[in-house]
């Protein structure tokens, strides 16, 4: 973990002993556990109601959320926070706007809590069938956006879930008005006030209490920053769903279509330079490297795009720097580009299984063999044909929200909407059958 | 861990240090990874002719078999292995035969690779679907038995993973026989002879290697006694598929119909004993009990099973033993049963959550009201109505096969087939599509 993250989930403010404070982190899963129950149960008029009613409080708390903001930001500049942490921090009206649409939209949602789907009689007269259920307890940790308090709860309360959410300490004020907001919610919908907990301590020991309370936690979701989401995943006894890295690929093929090649290998770096869909490291077929590299070069340039190639690149591209073995596993997250060119299709499967952080890549061609093969072969959680590697989200998915992204297999891969926020259980029917 | 489980996993023969274990396991891992990728990519019919091959080696190999069995039964009662677990360490000719028709039975069930669902336009035009994958690698983690080194072989390469098997030392000459013939198997139907390997070392500390190496190791599955799984559980770094217990209920509600309710709790204790879908405890509805109680007592005793009840039980049947808070939370997998009467079907449910394991619980009512809230408020991997508990398996349930019972809730719950060694990731095709 680095300090800044350390920081973040650090500042140890209250005076609690060890043991207290996991008394008061069980009292809290406990809570949870039983709000669970209620949560599974409750029909989807309750579940909506209380979301309709938490985005008009939300609007109608405007002012009260921006002086709880105010006190947060005061506070994160005395203590010399960065100006892009502070950007992070700050609520203003458009985004509490945003919190309350947001909030809305997931009510728009269909409920996917208690569909029964594969139904069908056996061989021995029972009926045999899947209900999907919620998973149970959700646990969110996260950082400054106090806004991830309205949408992983929102999230978690459609889906049948309880949710303990454990915010950065920078965001304290704020995410505690946030989570008077949704307990007030749930309340006037006759749901429980503990289905959603907003954990009101800054020790960041909370946070390990809550990565090995496997009696009441179901699932931890990580989301920051990779020092964050690391120390989650090696100190979680508790399932995570998370994604560590975005070391995304795009690959153009010998048979690419070059100015599709083109539009997608610059929107997929240049669209957003800091998000986790966007491409690191571009391969280039041997067979069509002299003829769009150049151009692409000079697209990348434009846009002031730091270029780093391998030698065969550089045969091209004389004037760019040269790329390391390190730059290949780098997600750089800002105007940087590194180039390889490679033998063929196989060489580039070989190169994003073996640096590839299994996020999301794209083959460019007009090739269907080879794009059934890139498709089949390419182990990651979004594989794509000619279509930018920023598509790799939920809303653009289709699944209306997402939680996050997961890299790993287990379990959700890929843009994790409401449905990894659930499990399929087994229903029987039967007239007294015996085995 | 139990001595005897220590025992099992632990007889430390090799003289390795560890460092050179280590090496030895990731070398183990890291040919598992090479070889997934081939097993990705195979087609059913390759990995269906492996299938064929093996089922007909394992016959033709029958005398081999039983000969390395000869020599393992010898060594574990020299050692004193007790004869239940002698009798399942044993290959006999009925037992050889069964793996070759279990892998025969894999060989028919449909591949699940590849299929691609929910493969929709979005707004934008692009498609976007899901297409099923497998994890990857699959570390089995097995006791004494050594057909499931066959079976789990045998579904880890229909679905198109990778295996490392470690069984128990005291089987290990009969898997080293088994693994040969699954190698052999898999080199004629030209698949990597390494996509399933048998780990050759008794040294127990390859297992603690093994649950480490997330690197190489996708999923591990524990098979055996709770001492096994309960290591494996707290030790794994890799995600894990497994049940802890059974500890099932059948609740006779007020509108039972008795001679179901009396055929459904007799079968789900009594048609095995030592089975983890085997009621252990039968809660009974104060409504019904005076009517129920004593026919039940009856058709028990005719079995020898020994009753245990609560108060309110014991004012209906008042020679049987009293149950205690233990006896609600133990796995009995014997000739036991506790009784509890409850006030009704929220009793019932609440004793389930709280006691219950998650495995399998059934209802029997007529009442659709309640057998409705019974399947959607108690949190088990199998819910079921009017049917016994015995049912939760995979043949039953028509998976064909299964290669566990989960009670977690993530990835996989319930009776775990091929599906569970899959995950879904994304596929996008577009015609040069930007954002």
């Amino acid at each position: 973990m680095n300090a800044q993250t350390a920081q973040q989930i650090g500042a140890d403010q209250d005076k609690l002993s060890q043991e207290a404070l996991a008394d008061k982190m069980l009292g809290v899963g406990a809570a949870a556990r039983q709000a669970s129950r209620a949560m599974a149960a409750a029909d989807t008029n309750a579940k909506n109601a209380a979301l309709l009613i938490l985005a008009e409080a939300i609007e109608a708390e405007r002012e009260a959320l921006m002086a709880a903001n105010k006190r947060d930001l005061k506070a994160a500049e005395d203590s010399g926070l960065d100006a892009a942490l502070l950007d992070r921090l700050e609520l203003t009206a458009e985004r509490i706007q945003g919190m309350a649409d947001g909030v809305r939209e997931i009510a728009a949602l269909p409920d996917p809590i208690g569909a029964i789907t594969d139904l069908n009689y056996r061989p021995s007269g029972i009926q045999v069938g899947r209900m999907r259920v919620p998973l149970g307890v959700v646990g969110i940790i996260y950082e400054s956006r106090p806004n991830v308090t309205a949408d992983a709860a929102a999230l978690c309360l459609k889906s049948g879930n309880a949710a303990i959410l454990r915010g950065g300490s920078e965001a304290r004020e704020s995410n505690l008005a946030i989570g008077r907001c949704i307990s007030g919610a749930l309340q006037a919908a006759g749901l429980p006030a503990t289905a959603v907990q907003v954990v009101d301590t800054t020790d960041r020991r909370a946070v390990g209490e809550l990565l090995r309370m496997d009696k009441y936690v179901d699932v931890i979701v990580p989301r920051g920053g990779k020092g964050l989401i690391e120390y989650v995943a090696e100190h979680a006894r508790v399932p995570v769903i998370k994604h560590l890295d975005g070391v995304c690929h795009v690959f153009i093929d010998q048979d690419a279509d070059l100015d599709k090649a083109v539009a997608v290998a610059v929107n997929a770096k240049t669209q957003r330079l800091g998000t986790c869909n966007t491409m690191e490291t571009l391969l280039v077929s041997q067979a069509v490297a002299a003829q769009v590299l150049p151009w692409l070069a000079k697209e990348y340039q434009a846009k002031d795009i730091e270029l780093r190639g391998c030698d065969r690149t550089h045969a091209v591209l004389a004037d760019i720097k040269a790329a390391t073995e390190e730059d290949w596993r780098t997600e750089y997250l800002d105007a940087i580009l590194s180039i390889r060119v490679v033998d063929d299709l196989d060489a580039a499967i070989a190169h994003i299984n073996e640096y590839g952080s299994g996020h999301t890549d794209c083959i460019v061609t007009e090739s269907v063999t080879r794009a059934r093969r890139f498709l089949r072969e390419v182990d990651s959680s979004s594989v794509m044909v000619n279509a930018s590697t920023r598509f790799a989200d939920g809303f653009e998915y289709g699944l209306g929200a997402e939680i996050g992204i997961s890299t790993d297999k287990f379990h959700a891969r890929g843009p994790v909407g409401l449905e990894g926020l659930t499990s399929l259980k087994y229903v029987v029917f039967g007239d007294g059958h015996v085995r």
